[in-house]
């Protein structure tokens, strides 16, 4: 039998388990044809097609496409939201318990006039303007001091928990900090503390050393797979600047983060058969934007495996699939 | 809009949004009646079937029903294990990398030989075999002393990761105790260094005092919604007598711990259509067995919703239920 591996993500101090016996190879994790998208480029009853909207939420933001003929994104208010700012984000006691009201934002980004795009498929001068708009946003939900916490993600397929097809991420901003993100901060600043240098600079310095989990690099960005990767084909984009804040991306990062984004997706899109994911902007939380130790980055987790009762009681993901394969087959063009 | 909320999980301090645009009734969660089981008794591939086990990993618990019939329950190693005994539990640095061998046990609990039936639909008799098995393979495994920590937990159905029909739970012991279990050690210590006394306790005094989210309750047991349930319908089982480690369940204890969980899966099965679910059992990790602030309990999860990109990000889970209305629904026989 294969050797088994456990191993400890160093940053957020959490292990993952890699199971031998139930090892796969990435390309048996490509998916069935017929989970292709439908290529139609507009939907009659779709509600972020042309046409559709007029019963819809104020547009929060518009960017134009760059010949004027068209927008090109649209940032509108979540119809489902999870929380609002018609709620106070006051807190108190029920009994022995805390609770507060769902105050809140919940935004939905649109990512293209066209139902059928993805961001994989989009000219990658499209999915710069995608990038604009999470941070245009982001820092006006920032302005508001109630505002602790902005989580930009995408969901990507049924499987990932996406209930539209029309191309498009969420933003999400919270009046709190879950301890989930308080716990990662207090093993960065542990580290930060004995060796006095960021842990996710000295993660990127060895990466780049090593070479051997790596996908695509540019001058201001490195796409890899993280040594602990909780899912198969996990992929982190981390800016090579130490930077805590999304916030504070350049105009030239903004290009640069673009265009590794859109090659990874892509990679992901061609070699697993556009599989369902989920990705997430990982910032600081108020106050902690110019703090050494916190580095933001992108986290992509394609929705390959399920986690089950081992995984609700223990922390501990099973991922089936070993890093440095997974990044060989997804570097390999 | 009704108005929104989010709770704090008392015992450990995560977060949880209740989403007032996206709120269902327990009732929106029943199961399409194509998911019915099959009904057969025996399945000629299943390896957990009379007379297909030949092949199979030697037997390493065997119990006998009542009348000395046949066997009614059995452990096998798991044929895909996560972990092995095989490897060592030495943790080694690779790079600036903790790893280790895939050192552990993972093992399988035949619950029934009757290919067709499930926890909800035995004869409490005979799950309360299951749990005697449970118990013995916990203390076995807790003789290791490399062994951590023992999850015991049950995948039922495909959308909770099972995949095999035949009635089965698992069994992993661990070389490790994760960050995640350490953190909610954490809170407990803290509550307790604060007033005194356990956490779990407390709820527990605080649930029989309010009844709005209990479910079912006996001389030892009590079964309730969480204040702050992170999936609809989610279910804590929990002992009235403080007590850390599962492994010292009494007698007694055992009977009643049947009788509830028995009766609150068949809740579930009957009100929601057999819905895909986990369970697990969180005990104390070695070491912590005698400890004031921990208490195990048995938390039940359907599988009912799917947590996606911001809960990756934020650790926060939505939810579109509210706790005092799924204990309403299920209470109501």
């Amino acid at each position: 039998m294969e050797s088994g591996q456990i191993r400890l993500n160093k940053a957020t101090g959490e292990w993952v388990i890699y199971a031998p016996s139930r090892r796969k190879r990435p390309q048996d994790f490509q998916q069935a044809s017929q989970d292709k998208p439908e290529l139609i480029n507009h939907h009659k009853s779709c509600p972020f097609c042309d046409g559709n909207e007029m019963e819809k939420e104020p547009i929060l933001l518009e960017i134009i496409n760059p010949d004027h003929s068209h927008w090109q994104t649209r940032v509108v208010a979540n119809k489902f939201p999870a929380l609002t700012t018609l709620e106070s984000p006051e807190r108190t006691l029920n009994g022995i318990y805390m609770i507060m009201p769902g105050y809140g934002c919940h935004e939905v980004v649109i990512e293209s006039p066209e139902h059928q795009q993805t961001l994989a498929t989009m000219p990658v001068t499209e999915v710069e303007i995608v990038i604009e708009t999470y941070h245009q946003r982001y820092l006006k939900l920032m302005e508001d001091p109630q505002t602790m916490m902005v989580i930009i993600f995408r969901n990507h397929g049924k499987g990932a928990g996406a209930s539209l097809r029309h191309p498009h991420s969420q933003i999400i901003a919270t009046g709190i900090v879950p301890s989930h993100r308080r716990w990662q901060e207090t093993e960065a600043q542990r580290y930060f503390d004995h060796w006095g240098r960021c842990v996710y600079c000295d993660i990127l310095a060895f990466e780049k050393q090593e070479k051997k989990r790596i996908i695509e690099e540019n001058d201001l960005f490195v796409a890899f797979i993280p040594f602990a990767a909780e899912v198969p084909c996990e992929i982190m984009i981390i800016p090579k600047q130490h930077q805590a804040d999304f916030g504070s991306i350049s105009e030239a990062e903004k290009t640069a983060f673009t265009q590794i984004l859109h090659d990874v997706l892509g990679r992901l899109y061609h070699k697993l058969n556009n599989p369902d994911y989920n990705y997430v902007i990982n910032t600081a939380a108020r106050y902690k934007a110019d703090e050494p130790q916190l580095h933001w980055y992108c986290q992509i987790q394609p929705r390959l495996t399920t986690p089950a009762g081992f995984e609700m009681g223990s922390g501990i993901r099973i991922n089936p699939s070993i890093p440095e394969v997974d990044a060989a087959f997804l570097r390999d063009k």
